[in-house]
């Protein structure tokens, strides 16, 4: 049973400003639910769920059981998924390490979707951190939250001024994805540096890509103008990552 | 000025069924509109736009000039964009061409999102062929229009049973994506035979996984377990196409 304030409270969090004051996100479904009640970063606050799923998970969370019904009036989800999660911020407590390992930079990635296929393909590439543009998607949408399958609590995710923060780390190699660079399926794999990827219709801006040291990009014998933001980013860590 | 039943019609063509029988598609926004009008392959049967589209574009189609309101009212997008068009579907003359070639054979590929991307990004490594089964989102859908970006225009896309398709056509390999084959970044480049991809949650059925020739993977050493279907083609494409 769920009450009109807590309905309300939980839709509340669809907006990123009710998000940033009370330092949660909503996961939704079984398999996410359940891999961030599991995950060490995370803190999952409060769980309303169907019987069916109450009755399969054993869980120190609070658990407010509810109808069908109830589920639809708080999902974000056109087809709710038996659990809705109220969880807090992933918190990471050093600062992140960028010495010896290859980052991801993004510029301006708008579309929710292309965010959570970003920093899903980050995890699996062993990415460990993302640098975002104050520009980009918010990690906590939940959209995001849901099209990253839980990776958000394996992958840092930073968002601060681009340009400030590589000015501070010129010693590490900028590595910009554009449409006429070298060949990323010719270059040695990387152990070190930036990649950086670009606005899904208006690329990298000119500010970011003087800071690059090589412009780099993926060969196509075809017709198509571009390459979606996402897929992009999947092929080029596939050539430079170990 | 828009009549009722225009609107009724052009709204209808949402349905596949609809789109079926009328042997047509919607196609919005003046980019992709301006591409198709300007394709070979294209028969654009009448296009709605609003003033400042009509005033920049020569064309012997046939315009309908109407306001924001009324495109707002026909069209499929969340910010409709200037113009709509009534689209024939595309005609492809000759039996598709499979020799001396790489194409792809989709697995009940669901998501529009995703089948319109694997579209674009077929179009950006020049492969000509894609086989669908039948439970593959359809080409026409509005959101696998938008999201293909004038792809469907150059790489033709067949709806098939793939089983007795592929073992009509047995002499060509057929090289299976899976979570545990040979890593495909250390293959060499195809020229000819079919590269099979797998539903977003369920991957590649076990009859069709059995008439695979080679299995393969992508790479990764993160713990994400799967990567999205899309971002997966194009990781296989830029690895194993010329």
């Amino acid at each position: 049973m769920i009450t009109k304030n807590q309905a309300k409270y939980i839709q509340s969090l669809g907006q990123k400003k009710l998000r940033d004051a009370e330092q949660v996100f909503i996961a939704e479904g079984p398999k996410l639910v359940n891999e961030l009640l599991q995950a060490d970063k995370c803190n999952v606050i409060q769980v309303y769920a169907l019987d069916e799923w109450t009755n399969t998970v054993k869980t120190n969370a609070e658990i407010v059981r509810i109808t069908p019904g109830e589920l639809q009036k708080i999902s974000q989800l056109t087809t709710p998924h038996q659990v809705l999660a109220i969880v807090k911020k992933i918190q990471w407590n050093d600062p992140p390490s960028i010495k010896e390992t290859v980052s991801l930079v993004l510029d301006d990635i708008q579309d929710p979707g292309n965010m959570g296929t970003i920093i899903r393909l980050a995890d699996w590439f062993a990415i460990k951190n993302i640098f975002c543009s104050m520009g980009c998607a918010d990690i906590y949408n939940p959209k995001v939250v849901q099209a990253s399958m839980g990776s958000i609590t394996r992958v840092r995710v930073e968002y601060t001024e681009l340009v400030s923060f590589l000015n501070k780390n010129k010693d590490l190699r900028i590595y910009a994805t554009v449409l006429n660079g070298r060949d990323v399926t010719k270059m040695e794999k990387l152990t070190e540096g930036f990649i950086m990827i670009g606005n899904e219709s208006k690329g990298i801006n000119n500010q970011l890509l003087n800071l690059a040291n090589v412009q780099i990009t993926i060969p196509g014998k075809g017709k198509a103008e571009s390459l979606n933001a996402a897929v992009a980013t999947g092929i080029i860590l596939s050539h430079l990552v170990v």
